[in-house]
């Protein structure tokens, strides 16, 4: 039996997530058909994240264990094979340590959140972004971020569907920047809640607005209500691109 | 009789080309609808560059006349509405001079063609790339690249349905950069021969590949013979970025 890492790109907008679900195709379910098909085992691959439904990764890691014995080259090729024409790619494959685990292994992740912000609709990026045609201030959005940093109940900013034993989290990096007529958010720590990261961008375009003061950011933090946290960003501007180990 | 001057963003690959045809859904006769929908005139709107079929566009540029009174800024917003749901956007829009033409004013015009130079397959940029899986020498193809720089008979790279009058143009600008896993070729002209930015990326991916010196190249370009040319790259890959006045 070997264990491979799986570093994998898709675009979420046509799944339920990543997890397998009854009510419709997950990604996680693409990659083990895929599997099956390469080397005609029933597996589980494990991810690093489980995005929700529309959310995209240019960086999940996933393991799996094979039993045939096959090249990370060859498997790597035969799985994007057989992944079409599913908008997944095995983007890197690495014979990974026996007790290696894609999500428990981790010690941090990654996310970029995109948004659009002109008056004219995305096009060229639709799905991919999130589009805000109203001028926001990126400067006034990052120097609200940085109260977020560290460690925290971050309850204001939890999904009330979240799994986690946890609300307390320690934020490492929240930055916004202007790139172009867009603006990146960049979020860094070692888990995040469910829909944290979308919690935390749609509070921010509040700042960017004008609407919400820094302050005001603090003291929904301070809160600990999900009801005192600004609305959840949509997932077609969220991305997984990097998970640390 | 107000002239207006657009500038468009659109995804080419569901379309004819720019240009109206007979075959399928173009470009202009979506924006000429949408002009009807908003000041129910029939009108011509003339583009910059006629791209083919699956080129793609961030910086368009055309012009309409239109008698009915209406604000730069309301007829963006009408037209992206009555756009929708076409993966066209009208991202700016403003009045022009009398004697503006978006196509004969046009002094110079620039593309960027890029290549997704990585083993799997692209997925979030899936349509909008070429992709190659084979590694490239982007320094080769830029150095190949300066070969074709300066005012030259370009029948080696022009396509045989190409109606321009003469062979003849001046290359201004073609730069080959890395950028991650993609590859970037920037073409600036004051104008292009039916297909050359796609045979000329064609002709500079056999140099990547190591198949062909710069020399090569020199020696087809002198040739003035379509045959001795490289491929035709796909429409995937390419974007009118932007027209100068």
């Amino acid at each position: 039996m070997t264990r491979f890492r799986l570093t994998i790109e898709y675009d979420g907008g046509s799944f339920v997530g990543w997890q397998r679900q009854e009510n419709g195709p997950s990604i996680q379910q693409c990659l083990e058909e895929a599997v099956m098909a390469t080397v005609q085992e029933e597996t589980n691959v494990y991810g690093a994240g489980r995005t929700d439904a529309g959310v995209h990764a240019t960086g999940q890691v996933a393991h799996v264990d094979i039993a045939k014995e096959i090249a990370p080259e060859r498997l790597m090729a035969a799985l994007n094979f057989h992944l079409k024409p599913n908008p997944i790619a095995v983007i890197d494959c690495a014979i990974a340590a026996e007790d290696f685990h894609a999500r428990f292994s981790a010690t941090g992740r990654a996310y970029l959140y995109r948004i659009s912000n002109r008056r004219a609709p995305p096009v060229l990026d639709r799905g991919h972004v999130w589009w805000v045609a109203a001028e926001l201030d990126a400067a006034a959005m990052h120097e609200a971020a940085q109260r977020l940093l560290g460690k925290h109940d971050f309850s204001t900013f939890r999904a009330t569907l979240c799994q986690a034993q946890s609300p307390v989290k320690t934020l490492d990096r929240l930055d916004v920047r202007l790139a172009g007529d867009e603006i990146y958010i960049i979020a860094e720590a070692r888990s995040f809640l469910h829909h944290q990261v979308r919690n935390m961008v749609g509070t921010l375009s509040l700042v960017g607005h004008g609407k919400w003061s820094a302050d005001d950011v603090t003291t929904a933090l301070e809160a600990r209500d999900r009801t005192k946290g600004g609305p959840t960003a949509p997932p077609d501007g969220l991305y997984l691109t990097r998970v640390v180990y």
